[in-house]
């Protein structure tokens, strides 16, 4: 008999959706490699929630999603109007996974959905950097002294496992330095321009591909990558840092003659995320850095993102993905739950 | 207080001396991160075994090896010509640590060692990949049936979390297909090659530089990648495959054409292996391959080693390594030590 798992799945938006997907593609390969059986008791939308202790039909719900009905609308188990806090409160559930849109203001309403979870013992999964990037060491202490886990290895760069890298593998290491390259947007659209076209121009094509947002602000201005070295500061380098930790700098202000002075240099431009150990503790910035043809960072194109930890007994570990769209994301939060229980 | 863990340490070649370093300058960082305080209660090695269950002293033992003398010569502790197997028999440990040399032909006296502290509830982790080629159904099996681990994230090209990236982190996915570089003493000959020297003159260098061992067969005939595509299939893809099941083709009969050859195409050859999804399975191969220039494992160089996982919901995942000597190897045990207790 499988293991069955309770889910409680706040944000149904395009990751939220990519894990419904994945429910449906995925059953069996969960029942026979990892012996789990992994239902959605309720599910939290803006129009409200759906709540079943029995469990809710997650084609079904992707179907109606995908159709334009809201979880609120679910034959019988729909609740209009209720709040993802209250979905939480009142979900019979063994697992929160907060997939709702990125705050950077407050975190909210992720913050509050992943302290009530970790406070009534259920394990919490994020995809959302908004609660990690305001409140990590709270949420970590409180899910310690609740026996819970807490699972975000999808909030820094999707599938790609520069969390676990970092904590898991590199036990007992110093880490000299860590540099990446955390955006895909932004990493596009440097592409892009070291193929000559000018900022707007790489923009608005990113735009008409669906690369970029219709408001790109926080990917262009640098702040997305800014949340997940953040992350990563706290998570891998064991330091409280926050967002006015780090020296941020976006793309907007680049220039066709940026470009080609990099060129010239035998140099790549990219929007580099660093944190380098320096004698007062770690320096943590996000600027475009025109990095040599040697880095292992620059032979990275569109869509991808990679890490390179400098440490000193593992030598230099390099990794990246090549991932588009929503699912990778939603498939680090399966694996998330998959490893907490 | 720490939680005091006992180590039996069989082999003190490269690897264990590495070992026995990092137990004298990271046991700081092992308590403070990770509550923990590893002690070596036994050792062995050609000469015999020392045994002391309150903890032999790390350093002392690794300036003696440095100066030649064995483990059975250790103050009152030595024990002159007690074998590795006996020596597990009668250490007082919590895990074993095994990395004695890699017996291709039945992977003794590793295979029996590990056998035995599996048996006696040890954990097990060895940098050794003949206990694993020959046996790992039976050696996995054998853990779970006793509660006990089996780590073996170091034999798999040391430091680089090839096999825990596998296992750990690509949860739930579908593995169309591997390839690595895994092996770090041809790639530095092929590295060499490219740059237009003959096999023997390549080859010839690495043995100057210490890269290549005096009998390199293992290396450059392909049975040391061939090793690591067994495990990796074994432990990851979760086939029970053999080094009879991989096509095995070495470097030695590459000339200055086939370089020349590969070049004219913007090819570069790597001894390539791959682990291919087909119809009735997978396919094994180890063998020189012409790699186009936008491939990632093209872009690795001298002693990197690397690996690409091709997958359905996480997208292409590339890590790579640059390590040198045996710390980092040492340093993937210690990790799985911290990981397993």
């Amino acid at each position: 008999m499988p293991k069955r798992i309770r889910l409680a799945l706040i944000g149904l938006g395009n990751v939220g959706r990519g894990f419904l997907e994945l429910l449906t593609t995925k059953q069996e390969t969960l029942r026979t490699r990892y012996g789990l059986e992994l239902v959605v008791t309720a599910a939290a939308d803006t129009s409200g929630a759906a709540l079943d202790a029995r469990g809710l039909d997650a084609a079904l719900l992707l179907v109606r999603k995908r159709a334009g009905q809201g979880a609120a609308t679910y034959p019988v188990a729909g609740r209009p109007g209720l709040s993802a806090l209250d979905t939480v409160r009142r979900a019979h559930a063994d697992v929160l996974l907060e997939a709702s849109l990125t705050n950077l203001k407050d975190g909210e309403p992720g913050l509050s959905c992943i302290r009530t979870a970790l406070t009534r013992g259920l394990h919490a999964v994020t995809a959302n950097k908004g609660p990690l990037v305001h409140a990590y060491p709270e949420l970590v202490a409180l899910a310690q002294e609740r026996g819970a886990g807490l699972g975000f290895s999808a909030a820094v760069c999707g599938a790609l496992p520069t969390v676990n890298i970092g904590r898991r593998d590199l036990v007992a290491c110093a880490i000299a330095r860590i540099e990446g390259i955390f955006n895909s947007t932004t990493h596009y659209i440097l592409t892009s321009m070291a193929e000559g076209r000018d900022y707007a121009t790489a923009l608005r094509e990113a735009q008409e591909e669906g690369v970029a947002e219709a408001d790109p602000t926080l990917d262009v201005e640098g702040w997305d990558a800014a949340n997940k070295l953040v992350i990563l500061a706290n998570s891998v380098l064991g330091i409280p840092a926050t967002l006015a930790d780090v020296a941020v700098e976006g793309i907007t202000r680049l220039t066709p003659n940026d470009f080609a002075r990099a060129q010239a240099e035998g140099k790549v431009i990219k929007l580099l995320c660093t944190a380098a150990q320096e004698e007062a503790g770690y320096r943590l910035s996000v600027r475009p850095t025109p990095l040599p043809r040697g880095h292992p960072l620059v032979t990275l194109r569109g869509w991808q993102m990679g890490i390179v930890y400098h440490t000193d007994i593992m030598g230099v570990q390099f990794a990246a993905v090549d991932e588009r769209g929503p699912v990778p994301t939603a498939a680090a939060m399966l694996r998330d739950v998959v490893n907490l229980v």
